[in-house]
């Protein structure tokens, strides 16, 4: 397959350009019968759509999903659902500026030698305006697992730079603009963000995501492991650069009396593992975090070339977010659903006719 | 496909279990010509064979591979490569203890939730045992980037538990049992071990991989990117809960001006991206760094479950690694190198005629 | 992968409904570089559109199709084809009375069992009105393989119902609503169609495609033989029952010396394979014909029953084609073109590292 | 995939050439739970091995299958089942007069092109000795599909060259070299195949396989139709030159009211279909006839050229079929019921929670 289809048996292939026409995508595999509209699909798109506060993207987008089919009165029918979002609010000639030259830290010089062309608008496809439709049809994903399976894909900004969010309340990550757990350092994130505008610079991130409720015996030994895909699916997020499963990194200096997760008959009594053994889902929540860098595009000068070779300033104008980790919950909680939703569907495929007498011990975290 | 296949035009499948007869695998799309015999393999294999120091399993294995196909004349003719390595030292009977037992931190609740049946024999299928075909299989894709791309694909030690290797010699790697690039750390490395053989617990360690001479225009937006593919593949291996590419989760904590890679006629100045932009290859060597969790075979007890619910106490004895991540080296390199081979046919399959200008400019790390 | 996505390196990924709001598609893997319109397209759209003579459907669809990505200052960029035919003239109210029923021959029946629902207005997704997206995808391929390879995919009506075309001329078949190449036969179908019209009856047909100038050497053993995509390919178009590849049936019937295409240093004398030997490209025109069932659509009444099981008969009005046959040459080149630029992106995917001094002998029909 | 992989759920890898060490497969994806041994893939091995009649090639080979993982305790597991059948009766030696000539109307010159070198020795990659392996696999899917669901898939050679089949009795398939269920025209056959050995020349077949009490609801439209992947399947076999479903060719000259199969409460009326619609089975018997060219290799003397271009007459010693046919029937029964196997394990990962109540009409031919 090309690169633009991810999933088996339910699949996303998406298409689009920051500054073309529309972004679209065709979700494969949903099971009929689901109850779905424009709206269900609008509210998590609202949620990663740019330009909501001061700290992302002043770019107004109304990120307005059309569903074109596969829906037929009010319910999927089994069939592709293919889906379309307008751009409307391109401003392409900002661009003109840089398109003799390479921004460092960008796919400019990647897209040039892999295609001999890009299209330098924005960013063109590596920007991730794509990630909008990965957000729609991960509001797919995630209305089928919530409704048929009680599956819950929730995720959270758990470090903006240097500050981490140490209190821990679901019910504040809607509360504020950076999805953050910890109410009491919001304002310490507003500071942060508005002093760093001023400079004119950027900073990285943390996400946390995670899944409740996953059954057991998801995820396909041995390249297709649920934790591998989850990899896969996480790194493929614009700027992401590194994934963690359950204890993550911290694994490198655990002893094997730390790290392993014990059993008793009322359940697991930690969850170092991340809710994945032998790449297959323990039943506990799935938990995932990920890095993301600062964004590439600032007012500072850099040092870069031209496209002819030559030394070059660079310097991005443009409207940008000044921390891309901001708006990446959505986009991780999409991608998430999306790796479950697809190992649902093959496990069920595949193992269907298990009737397994495991005893399915009360799962804690 | 089911869950035993990784890549799309350079493909490997695996099969065989732990304590079944062999082990086996097919490596399809590779290109004709190579010249290519059982010896090439073997030199991996030696390399993640077990029983080669006292720091790792005492189980006895050859690991002798046989090639069934695909090579005719002393070269690869580009027809599927058949390999089998046959089983010669198990102890199946080491494990009837657990049959009825869930091991803690084992797949053994998941497989048995998934598929409600498991080989319980060394694990089966979720025995790391399985990647020997991974390193052989690896072990052509690094012949042929050697060859004909000049690409290096290598790996290293970087931590072992508490202890990091701070002296960098690649030369160092080789000469010692834990791929440790850093030979004064190594007797610490070898007292740390020795204690913990005694105590009879297990450890964590990270490795790096990284390949050098990587041409740029490798790996496939969106999904596929060239980064998304090596944390899927990474994270494919047994006991591996976190995967970086370049700076990782520093990145978390970055500034733009600090992250970006400024770019000079004469080469980047720095490669925080590990060679990675946009999901493309930038030419910079590529960089990768993984978390693995320490062995969950201990002699200490553990609290666990049988398989009909009840309290158990759970000991395992047999011959196990005290530290998966020493032999894990190779692993990550075979794993790196099937990623790559597989986009460098797929980027030459897309975009062969590709005639870029793009400056090629030097690359430094 | 679900089931509407075709290809490996050049996909074609299409959804859409009869009587939805848009059929669309993705085409994934196109080279960059290429130069590309709406033009370009809507070519082989004009000829496969419906309503153009008395011999098809009176449903008029503009078939104007968008393209929203992909294209860059009028060239491919290497990224996603995103296509959009928007809906214009469905009469969906004609099909409330089928509600109800099962229409023999029709994929009703089918698509209730497989998933629990169906849209029946004008037959949803089973209905050949999707074809138009593989006809708009197939351009581009066949745009492709003309400038680039100078191949050139045709086809042609060899039979309507009881009437054979017996000369052969390309130059007709686009001079009459057939797409025949006997000009001498074409009244005879005129009067055929006229008189079935007014019987209510339908009648199949026989589409034969041709490719010349195909590269030798496309095509992957053993699964993934050129012939073995193509028929998969021709099977997959709405109403066809039957593949042949060369000599097709006769084969049966043929003697070893009669079949086997002999060779010279000037050509081979025969073609017989029809262009493909052990799943592999000869060099030679690839030739594949196959069979159309008439439409089921009948004004005549048939038995069936309903969606509650008990006996009901059904007349199915609405505006359908007497010959599906008819329409169905674009849909059989746009296949062909397909399989040809995904066999030809992965057999230079795999050896383009190839330097065969194989003699190049010059190929005839 | 590279080319030497088929199915998506449910799916077999082959490697291995005919005069190579061994031939050999990985089955991924069998349910686990199914008891199986060696013993129930050898009784339809032993049915396509060579040398069991005049009729058939004389080399002598025991094909006999080890299976070397996904089995435990007599019972699938669930993990991929590696197969490999030993070569012992190669005579490479009578193909060395063939190595610098292109045999007319074989892979040679194809494979030369594509691949730049070639196994000569007895046809490699591209010999039928391949299908022993699908045969074994298919052999894993025929036993789940009868045990599981009741389905038989068998075939019978139809028409051998001129002489047709027509009387029709399952149970003779089994009592006579040809697999020709009419018992009265087996002298004819007979007396045939003797004269064409003399002769020194060789004919084509036809063969038909049929599943009975197929589920209705399997095949995924619009590419991966059931019937779109069985001709893929039938025309990947070797020799395979055209696929008829149902009807076949003969739906060319059949009008819309003899060609709808009607329904009735009690039933289907015909099955002009061969059980599908839509891309979809029907729940009526899936019917398909393939056509299968005359063996190549011959004693008599062709026209063909040298691996330096030159004039060459070559004449084909060594031990081969004098119809291929006569041994395709088992191949053709795997390869239908691989498709059956991966469809049905597809349409209950994506449509299992489907409870339609679609009357479930009971189905006659």
């Amino acid at each position: 397959m090309a690169g633009n289809t991810f999933g088996k048996l339910f699949t996303l292939t998406t298409f689009g350009e920051s500054h073309g026409p529309a972004l679209g995508g065709v979700v494969d595999g949903c099971p009929p019968g689901l109850p779905l509209t424009e709206a269900d699909l609008q509210v998590d798109l609202d949620r990663r759509k740019p330009g909501t506060s001061r700290h992302t993207t002043q770019r107004r987008e109304a990120d307005q999903v059309r569903i074109l089919s596969g829906v037929f009165e009010g319910r999927t029918t089994g069939t592709p659902i293919g889906l379309v979002i307008e751009n409307t609010d391109q401003r392409s000639k900002d661009y003109s500026k840089i398109k003799g030259q390479f921004r460092p830290a960008h796919a400019d010089y990647t897209y040039m030698h892999k295609y001999g062309v890009r299209d330098y608008r924005g960013g063109g496809r590596s920007s991730a305006r794509e990630t909008a439709i990965r957000v729609a049809a991960g509001a797919i994903a995630r209305k089928y697992l919530a409704e048929r399976l009680d599956v819950k894909v929730r995720g959270y900004l758990s470090q903006l730079g240097p500050i981490r969010a140490e209190a821990f309340d679901w019910d504040q990550v809607s509360q504020n603009p950076f999805f953050c757990p910890d109410a009491a350092k919001v304002p310490e994130m507003e500071d942060y963000m508005d002093a760093l505008r001023k400079e004119g610079n950027s900073i990285g991130a943390r996400i946390n995501v995670v899944a409740d409720q996953v059954p057991p015996g998801l995820g396909e030994p041995v390249f297709d492991r649920l934790d591998a895909e989850l990899a896969h699916a996480l790194m493929s997020i614009n700027a992401v650069k590194g994934v963690e499963i359950g204890a993550g990194f911290e694994a490198v200096t655990q002893k094997g009396t730390e790290h392993r997760d014990e059993m008793t008959p009322e359940g697991f009594l930690s969850n170092q593992a991340g809710g994945v053994l032998g790449g297959i889902s323990t039943g506990q929540p799935l938990t995932a975090s990920i890095a993301l860098k600062p964004t590439s595009s600032l007012r500072l000068s850099g040092r870069s070339i031209d496209t002819a070779g030559a030394e070059s300033e660079v310097i991005t104008t443009g409207r940008h977010d000044p921390c891309v980790g901001i708006r990446a919950t959505p986009i991780a909680e999409a991608m998430m659903a999306l790796v479950l939703m697809d190992h649902y569907l093959r496990q069920r495929g595949q193992n269907a006719d298990v009737t397994t007498t495991t005893p399915d011990i009360e799962n804690r975290q």
